[in-house]
């Protein structure tokens, strides 16, 4: 089944409201971004009479289980990784809200610094998702050995068969995954050259002296360094596959983002 | 005056309970880390009755304005950039609360991939801060003008004198600088070469089959790519300084975490 541009409908939470038109709500665009950003940052409300929100850094990923073959255009649930007796996991265990805990999943990159000729229209290019929804405890065990398969798999494809496995019940015990069931979500994105406005343009002096371009800028693997007890000579190629793509993808990305026709500003 | 080794005291917001052994408290690292990511995560709860928290992607610096030469180890407050008519400035304009909007900013970089015998102990070399704190709009102009040159100068140092300025009217009308006063922050730092259970590193199967080590991850820029209407034809030395010493840095700290010792986890 193929869906064609899916999108998220626009309601009180994910409706964006300052640069609507680097607003995009297609499933596919934030859920890649989701997917190919290390850190997702998540955000939870600790109790109601807390001033504070929390911010935790998770690893994560979204996907199916109960159709594993979906694609990132359809709809997903957001997998999370924790410690079994961590704050958010107790929180999901307990919360009042049979539908879960009420969370909002960040993940942002920034691929260039556009650099204009009034800091006003200086700018970044990047990519950056947001979703709202509701977390709960996955207690099947498929289910949990599933979503652990994808985070792992998520960090190096295909590293999951490479390393000791299955898990043993010490580990099984000691790990955690939340499922968020997804209710709303969106992202901004910026590519293109830098922008100013017609007065700057016309002004002939700050043409003259103010260097304006982005500087691309991009992740990088290095080198990769064995570590201590390592006995396997050769570094795998499931390693070396993924590092050449990652940098490939990496660098293409920012240095096309950053040669692109000025966006609507 | 200098001050050694400030920290954060812990409290029920900031106290790390997973790792604590990753811990840090040091003003210097929290603030370090701050100032050196391009995008920070912001967290508020838009209303009382509202389920979900919201994160903000934003672009900020710490500082002081009473001391701007206050250096990273001392009591600084959050600058955050913003639009004047954007949700958060209008919840820290009308915040029920005096002390102003409580917010939760966050900052993460991942430094490479910890790719030991199992998932279990797969790990991120990391640099991760979180503040907890009360958010105000920056209404006397003195200060505004100042964070919105402390704000540029953190995307390219110096660049603010090497672009069109002071700001016109227009600009600082559109413009809205946030103040958070911090009330509690934390860190958590991981770097190092794998580390193992006792059992997995006795067994000799894992050992001959997984390889284990660091890939490290890093930022760079690309080559200045010029603008369709830059008039400047060689590229300004704040931003090849800039570029050269961030590349060099951003490759160093990485390799150099990659091999330091096992931390204890």
């Amino acid at each position: 089944m193929v869906r064609h541009n899916l999108e998220y409908p626009k309601d009180v939470h994910n409706t964006v409201n300052r640069y609507k038109h680097q607003a995009v709500y297609s499933l596919t665009t934030i859920h890649t971004i989701i997917n190919t950003t290390p850190v997702l940052h998540v955000s939870f409300q600790p109790s109601p009479t807390d001033p504070f929100p929390v911010i935790l850094p998770m690893i994560g990923q979204m996907g199916s289980f109960s159709r594993p073959s979906a694609s990132l255009s359809e709809p997903l649930e957001v997998y999370l990784h924790g410690y079994v007796s961590s704050r958010i996991m107790n929180l999901a265990r307990s919360s009042p809200d049979t539908k879960g805990l009420p969370v909002c999943i960040a993940a942002s990159k920034v691929d260039g610094l556009v650099l204009s000729l009034t800091p006003n229209s200086h700018n970044y290019n990047y990519r950056s998702a947001v979703l709202f929804g509701y977390a709960k405890l996955v207690d099947d065990v498929e289910e949990k050995l599933w979503a652990m398969e994808l985070i792992t798999n998520s960090v190096v494809p295909d590293r999951w068969r490479h390393s000791r496995v299955p898990p043993n019940a010490g580990e099984m015990a000691s790990t955690q995954i939340l499922r968020v069931h997804i209710d709303s979500g969106s992202a901004k994105v910026r590519e293109g050259v830098p922008t100013d406005v017609k007065s700057d343009l016309a002004d002939s002096q700050s043409l003259k002296t103010v260097w304006t371009g982005v500087l691309p800028l991009y992740e990088q693997f290095g080198e990769p360094v064995p570590g201590p007890y390592n006995e396997v000579k050769e570094v795998p190629e499931h390693v070396t596959t993924y590092r050449e793509r990652f940098n490939g993808e990496s660098m293409q990305y920012a240095e096309t983002a950053a040669r692109k026709s000025a966006p609507v500003e």
